[in-house]
């Protein structure tokens, strides 16, 4: 690519986050940037659009840094259309979202604001990369994850990526060096929840959603294994969910 | 399947919305049917679920039939989770979701709340359906999809699904008779945003997200050929997200 590439930046932690402003500081060293991202937290949020009601987009200023922003009210799926058809007005050369505060491994994928932000920009035909980090502390030091993250974006814009594929990045959370690098498939597991039952002061019940994850994947080719073992985790994500596999047998059906 | 099956029934337009009544009165004639469903709309809410706040679950009777039920603030996917760990406090032999007034076929899978809570039991290891009807309107008609949602409902409950598989069925809009059944896969497509820019008394422009499906698939296999040509769509679907074909070139890169 001779031309410095036009690169969307997104988030579902919201567009103050020690997280994305980390990944726009390093966009801005190989890109122009632009930033359309939520104005609020949006952990948990899936695949989610706003249908039922109205979006704000808003051009904001938050620091001294070349890239232009616009915090939006929406879910990070929406933002990244309204970047696209709104803002931009065409397809950036590259969609980044991240770095999360937190882990988008195994399952979480299903449930994560900063995934569903990369697959729709996949969706719309834009190479794009989700980063997380496996720290949930807006403390959280992403100094050290900088060259990681530009050898993987420069490979992107590089290589391009295949239509339908995405790339799902994690870091472990370490005091030490990371290992590598680990090309990983999504490992098999879940989150076993714990409703944390309480009475409100007008005696009425409600639930706090809580959890825990449990891997019931064995493989060392897992994004699990992978970050267990001080190894960044890079997974190959698509948005076909055929499960191409049972076609046959289902046809096998008496339907 | 000797004794009768312990059905969860949900779905994402509400749980007064008419699609989800239907539902329940065709699995009340196989099964104990459990409801926990939305107290409110949540189409477009994907895989969303409810960490930042509270959630409420209460028990209510809402016709007079034998179905045990209960409304939930969350999305389909907390009313799964809710489901599973609060009300039954034990897995369901089966989750069926539905019946949705809107089209959950192609890339709408990925948005769809709908299939949400149905990838959610399936994640559960429960056997898992979503049934959606390709009309909008609430005052969509279901009584001719009683035979067909029965039909695939048992096969289910008889030949069960394998671990990671859930099945999305759409039903086409017609006055005609269905062809039948097909099995298929997700056809490529996407969603074309057009955002209606207004302004509002105050003077601050706003968003309407609408958009139009784009079809960019000529499969004859496809769930959009099937329902076009007035078939009863089956697409197996899975939640294991990694493009596998897509491991080994990623391999070869410089990382």
């Amino acid at each position: 690519m001779n031309k410095r590439p036009l690169i969307l930046v997104t988030n579902d932690d919201g567009i103050s986050a020690p997280g994305i402003r980390k990944l726009i500081r390093i966009m801005n060293t190989i890109g122009d940037v632009v930033v359309v991202a939520p104005d609020s937290p949006q952990s948990g949020m899936g695949h989610a659009i706003t249908i039922d009601s109205t979006l704000a987009c808003d051009q904001i200023k938050i620091d001294q840094g070349p890239q232009k922003e616009y915090q939006c009210s929406g879910t990070p799926a929406d933002c990244v259309k309204m970047a696209v058809r709104e803002v931009l007005k065409k397809k950036p050369d590259l969609c980044v979202s991240g770095i999360n505060h937190g882990s988008n491994s195994s399952i979480s994928v299903i449930y994560s604001g900063t995934m569903s932000a990369a697959i729709e920009a996949g969706i719309e035909g834009i190479p794009a990369i989700g980063f997380s980090l496996l720290d949930y502390s807006l403390d959280a030091k992403f100094d050290h994850l900088e060259e990681d993250v530009l050898k993987i974006t420069k490979n992107v814009l590089e290589n391009g990526l295949p239509k339908g594929v995405v790339l799902n990045v994690n870091f472990p959370k370490t005091e030490e060096l990371f290992k590598g690098i680990k090309i990983c498939r999504q490992a098999k597991g879940n989150w076993v929840e714990d409703f944390d039952k309480r009475v409100n002061p007008m005696g009425k019940e409600y639930y706090w959603l809580t959890g825990k994850f449990v891997n019931e994947d064995n493989g060392e080719d897992t994004d699990e294994w992978a970050l267990a073992n001080n190894y960044v985790s890079i997974v190959p994500t698509q948005f076909d969910l055929t499960a191409h596999h049972f076609i046959q047998h289902l046809n096998s059906w008496d339907l």
